[in-house]
């Protein structure tokens, strides 16, 4: 979706790289962030001072190649490292779906997968109750703020890669202890992984250094450069850019379902933004969308030639899917035109099966 | 050490990104390996039938962020999912120092550190013989050629870095099953993370192109594009001066090292190598450095201002060390120099004892 944007305002971040540059694996090697681009973390700093979605004065930029390494980072370094159990990881449903597999891909002893925080309950006995919540807010998949649900004092890990003003109104910096951001969900340049944790305490911070440094040994320089460069020349028409965009797809998403009853999509409540000054729409980076009348959601979507994601897999019914609202302008409007046809028929079927009954 | 080379040869592959462009996280929508960038693949290929060391054809390339990860993405590739023991890791010392943490760090399910290789036996129940082998050839830290020593049918992950006509020669293409290269130490790109394995079977590639989808999402494909341009301009020159380099710096060392018996070196038998067309000497990335008289020799080099890595960490004794032989020329100046100096020394207070029993 971003591609149209660079294309008409990236001549400010063409990225050059010389034969013998970024050749060493350090940028620092006075700091325990020692594979930290100084520039590029003064860039993120600045970036979420214009924007104000986050609180960066006094805390640790950890840059990560990308926000699921982050993510995994981040586990990594509150999971206890003597206990006798794992941490049991927990999200709200629907949760992002990733966060099952990437806990439990290794069969880790330190953290395991242990589903709906709302349904979670800290043991009595404090020695096995050991857990870390997950929250993503505006939510993937369904667009929504969400906060930390279990009643306890364990560590939770924010993944806000989606609280910018073209997908949600910022209605205050965030200043969680743990909060996850990525350039792919800012400016659309997935391809670099880069993301950044603003980290408060410093001993979080270090265990999140270490792991990056056993995963990968850092993070590619020739990425951190440039998305340096381009977060350096990110300014409110970004942002403009995004929020309208994000508007049009969104009135053609709505516009497409409101035509029968088959389908349906989350309400969204606008609320003033305080980087556009003005009260704005929530604008989710995904359709998450209910099938209302059919069970299995995601295969009417794939006969209807619209792939997705079935609920299943962020913890609810077969009766949801996600959708991305992010694809490139062509593979959008397909995807529009399919569902409206899928939309319609369904009008069109209705009405045959009302006929049917009057016979 | 690299860095003067790509200074006087590096016109040929500065890198361009444009705003808009390596946008996505896919490279392909159509293979198994969707992140690895077709002309990185392709300079690969040529790059291995330039200098004859292993053989790519009908093998997958498979790209990963540095050869730690691909390490990791092997171990994760091999290892039983279904197994209620996990697979026992080992490597015949001295071993490369971080296999045991690399293995170990998340406390894995599916596989564990075992030790020294040549001190495995595999039990005699098949559920619970489930082992890998590791082996480094040239093997880091101590610079000998090397192969697997378990007598059994289990995977070996063969780690190939330093298998370039610089460090060793090329008696032979290899054509393991799994083979691990990086940039960093064919071309001195360290800062770049980009790393391949070449490996023969599909279901093993998949399994490693799983591992980096859940770890990272792919490789950086600004990395990518700038190692495939690097590759690319890869020609004889630079392993010519790799290997006059190499060659200079050992000189230097073993001059250093000769004046007394305070330590000593791996001795190494030339070899003709099939790149050069002649007989050529090893010429390791590390020093494999023995202390004949000291038991602490991090201690007593630390006490002689050079840092080095204990013999412990590699699974042998405290009076080994190993020392880079790749740092920037400066750094490897000090280096010898404090070394002599701690050599000359030990003969003088070898005279000077002598004295004294003479008193």
């Amino acid at each position: 979706m971003f591609e149209a944007y660079w294309r008409a305002n990236g001549d400010s971040c063409t990225t050059v790289i010389l034969g013998w540059e970024q050749m060493s694996y350090f940028a620092s090697r006075k700091h325990f962030l020692w594979f930290v681009e100084q520039e590029l973390e003064n860039e993120i700093r600045q970036l979420h001072s214009l924007v104000g979605n986050a609180v960066t004065d006094g805390r640790f930029i950890v840059v990560g190649t990308g926000s699921t390494q982050l993510f995994q980072a981040a586990l990594y370094a509150v999971s206890p490292r003597d206990g006798a159990q794992p941490a049991s990881v927990v999200s709200a449903v629907p949760y992002y779906s990733s966060y099952p597999v990437l806990t439990d891909y290794l069969k880790s002893g330190i953290h395991k997968w242990a589903g709906d925080a709302a349904n979670f309950h800290l043991a009595d006995s404090s020695s096995s109750s050991s857990y870390i919540e997950l929250v993503t807010s505006p939510n993937n998949p369904d667009g929504s703020m969400k906060h930390a649900v279990v009643q306890g004092s364990g560590p939770v890990i924010y993944d806000l890669a989606y609280y910018w003003p073209h997908y949600t109104p910022i209605t205050a910096a965030a200043e969680h202890d743990m909060m996850l951001f990525t350039v792919s969900k800012c400016t659309g340049h997935a391809g670099s992984r880069i993301g950044w944790a603003i980290v408060k305490d410093a001993q979080v911070a270090q265990n999140m250094a270490k792991f990056i440094e056993l995963n990968t040994i850092g993070v590619s320089h020739d990425s951190q450069l440039r998305a340096a460069q381009i977060l350096k020349s990110i300014s409110g028409r970004l942002f403009h850019f995004g929020y309208s965009e994000m508007s049009r797809r969104w009135d053609l998403l709505q516009q497409a379902v409101k035509v029968s009853d088959r389908f349906s999509l989350p309400e969204f409540s606008p609320a003033f933004c305080a980087f556009f000054g003005q009260v704005t729409s929530p604008h989710p980076a995904f359709a998450w969308l209910k099938c209302n009348r059919d069970s299995d959601c995601k295969e009417v979507l794939k006969l209807g030639g619209v792939l997705s994601r079935s609920g299943v897999q962020f913890g609810v019914g077969p009766d949801y899917v996600r959708i991305s609202m992010l694809d490139r302008e062509g593979n959008f409007e397909t995807f529009i035109a399919r569902l409206s046809d899928m939309a319609a028929a369904s009008l069109a079927s209705t009405a045959a099966s009302y006929q049917e009954q009057m016979l």
